[in-house]
């Protein structure tokens, strides 16, 4: 019998639901679970997404505020729920109660029998996506970390601005950490089917040029914090993008957080390289050959992460 | 020339954005303006949704945060701007203050030399509809109120889930005010191509839960509140669907806030009524011949209605 | 894991093929297969739409010219194999033989092990389908005639063009044979959220001009026929239209050919009515309350059938 | 006011009318002009496409037989029109037949006052497109052949398929005549982000490999028309993708043929290289440095099409 395409929401708040808004209004499942500790948080978002329900060009055949054992049959789980950052508190802090909260997100979904695929967007993503792969004991194929995904679509959109063409036309893409020490694998970036070093040579555009272009795209979150307080629409069409790429087995090139068992020099790690997408979530770690620099600043990356990390797993521990 | 789709947005708060963000989803026009008098509000969205794409199936050539004089050439004007009911004053207050907020908004507008069509979602929406169509001046089939949009997709779903069927097969519409005086036209309401009076008369649904569901719909919005504080996800939906009607000149018949000038025995005020939506804004006021209790009900909404529109009228003389 | 969706076609002359190029065009599945006796035909036509994978905005995955061991995990399979009517023999005779041509076809599908859901478009299309459903003992809601979805498009679209209104607002349909016999429901019929019979109150429009509307709506295949030798591409679309509701469980209403077990007052015969399609394919045949001249009608036109069903009938015995 | 998308086909056949229903499919214009020298042809084809309209996801505004005065407002034309090859005569005496073809063509249309741009298709797609704008004196830009469009659509899945890929991820082009002598411009070619070369140095693929591969997508239609007399499903969907890039400004990189004036080292002719289409028609010729083999096996096709292109400026003097 045909199934109808499931998708379970943990954490509804901007990130979680802008991200089933993109979903809704692109049409990417029929039916949708929204879960929240805050039990109102997640029946209010039924109740106005459910009101475009009548109004959609594609429409979805059911929405609503669920709990864990909704989690049983479904195709996809996106996870966002987590804590930012309390005054007065550390960073690791934080993280260590966010390893927590994931801990139990994680054993609860586990016990619902679910069997598909895991999207997760809380941050630290890498680090809160490991400690969700190893309480699960899930195959590091179907557990991804949202990564680079739109840290890679604001480099994309930067440097197409900057070139004065549309974002159709560039492939650019940030390795590593969801942050600072991410890498620009510009030994691999086109533009119109040209490298960048081309456009280099061709004086086009100057190293000094993509090195801003690298700083605003991790920076970029800052700014609208800055003017809005929070960011939310650009990583909820990111997610529906993935969620896309799974459902439909678009079997497409995304920069997510995998598991690095050797690839790219390191192992025992969520970090984002370049994955296809498809049905079976991460159906392929892409191996590209980095310079010996870019591979470099990669290590660095993921040496940076360690502590973190380290704090994550004493943590749930 | 073939020439770009071009909506400008005038108040960047959840509605407004929320509306965006569902248009640049289902990929209905090619460049967005926010404008906002809090301009980081209109920046910092500029930002966020901007990440969306390299990313989104269907992509947009800009957006931007903006000024009035983006209108010129704009093909819709999407106004959202306004302010809620303060603790202490009255609603008339309220009105009397936004009343004067969209006087200024719409002579702006008008200044920019802008030929195109405006959809108001700002409340009460009839009532700064009025406003804003007596302060341009523009053509009555180029200002649309989004009226009764949202009630009457709250009024189908609910209907289609008492009757156990999906919204597509339900037309039931809500006439008159955005608010608990409006009107359900159940003599103009199927299901499935029957009316809803043979399903009543086969014992599938009762009088009651027709009143039931009337009330659900016009008080869904209050209830959303209580959840999450605001409503924008469905309201959302629905100027996108206003907006796609007008840019694809798809000819659909919507509930919207129109201009009366005599028909439905009402004129000189701007309420709900089924009408035709294509490029040129309004096509056509779909005259439906109420019954005499629906007819009586619809004229008690409009006036009900002219306290609020008397209110507007003074503060902007 | 999540499944692909899967299509079959069996049968790659123009109907079958402008079906799957509609498919493709509106990215409903991800897989196809195409049968044909003349095996050079599916692989003609295999070749000729894998052309597209690489340029459609949405792609798929795969397609290819199969046999009937493809059938087995399908979800859908679309039959259009059959012959017309040669010079010189009668209508009987080919009736007959096309019969036992969808005999062969379905005791080869019933091998493969399918378990999904059957829309059959070989003419004569009902009786066709009853052999189909008779040979395979599938489950009736799984074995669909496209009847009239046909027939009633093009009776939507001529009402509209007659009122000067887009097909979006225009609800009117033709039940019982896909043939001249067919009755147009004129009492269910709406435009604009009014009757047929409001209209024509109204003087918009004329009993006159709905018997023509009908008269062209059942002619129209001949006089495409009598243009281009072959209708094909209206058809195409139509199947499109059913099988999406299938695949994407839109719950959506079509008039299909369906096994009629006392609906309508009558029984043992596929015929088209109002049916709910889905995921399961007819979720439910809608009883509407004819007139008793529509009634009258929808009758002879089933007892018209019989003929033609005895011949298909003692031809597979 | 916002203006309704028009295209014109100019000629009926296979490949213009799946262009047609590939547009329709896709919902990328809301008006279409059939035209043919056969107006059975048109008026047939206008019938069979006009039922779709009451049945399409995205339904459009109207289709018609039309004449060149419809050409006026149009937004792009496609031309198809031509004939084949005849037994017994060369292939110069079709090239002077069809060249004589495209010139009446032309001047109806320059006569109409169309200020659009025209795709063109018709065999031998560079000679006549060449033919077209001499004719016309239209702006170069705004004269686009569909040129390797297919045949790099071709490529792109053939290699994909080899590499066990999907066509997205696979960047590869043929530049050149939409025929034999096309130019592979594997120099050029990523997939999954990588180069071509680097698959060959890790012996995931061969040069022989490439070399079969440019070899099948150059032969596929004659394989094609072995199996199935015609190819058209393939060239269809890329007509409308040059269509819909236009009408949507999608800014997008397509081969296509383009008036070369000294790019690539040629001048005065048309052929294919990678272009850059929105809703100016080719909106800028990406310059490529080809590697010195592909340059002279560019300059060789050029050189060969010279004679092709003699004949049929003479045809047309």
């Amino acid at each position: 019998m045909i199934k109808n395409k499931k998708i379970v929401l943990v954490g509804c708040g901007a990130v979680g639901t802008s991200f089933i808004y993109s979903a809704v209004n692109q049409g990417i499942a029929q039916d949708y679970v929204l879960i929240d500790v805050f039990k109102d948080a997640a029946i209010g978002n039924e109740m106005d997404i459910a009101d475009a329900q009548a109004v959609l060009p594609v429409s979805f055949n059911s929405i609503k505020a669920g709990d864990y054992a909704d989690c049983k049959d479904a195709d996809i789980i996106v996870i966002t729920a987590g804590r930012p950052q309390k005054p007065g508190e550390t960073r690791l802090e934080m993280v260590a109660d966010n390893a927590k909260i994931m801990k139990q997100i994680a054993t609860q979904i586990k016990k619902s029998g679910f069997s598909g695929i895991t999207i997760i967007a809380s941050n630290p993503v890498d680090v809160l996506t490991y400690v969700y792969k190893t309480v699960t004991g899930y195959d590091s194929s179907k557990v991804i970390s949202s990564g680079t995904t739109l840290d890679s679509a604001r480099l994309r959109r930067l440097l197409a601005a900057k070139l004065g063409v549309m974002p159709n036309t560039v492939e650019a893409y940030l390795l590593g950490e969801h942050g600072d020490s991410s890498v620009a694998a510009w030994s691999k970036a086109t533009v119109m089917g040209k490298t960048v070093q081309e456009y280099i040579k061709e004086g086009v555009i100057s190293e000094k040029d993509l090195s801003e272009i690298k700083d605003e795209a991790t920076h970029l979150a800052y700014k609208i914090i800055e003017k809005k307080r929070a960011t939310y629409y650009g990583v909820g069409v990111c997610l529906a993008a993935i969620a896309k790429a799974i459902l439909k087995n678009e079997q497409k090139m995304l920069l997510v957080g995998a598991h690095l068992n050797g690839e790219y020099e390191n192992e025992n790690i969520y970090t984002s390289v370049p994955c296809i997408i498809g049905r079976n979530g991460i159906e392929k770690i892409i191996k590209w050959n980095l310079t010996s620099k870019e591979q470099t600043l990669f290590n660095k990356s993921c040496e940076q992460l360690k502590e973190v990390f380290n704090t994550a797993k004493k943590a749930i521990a």
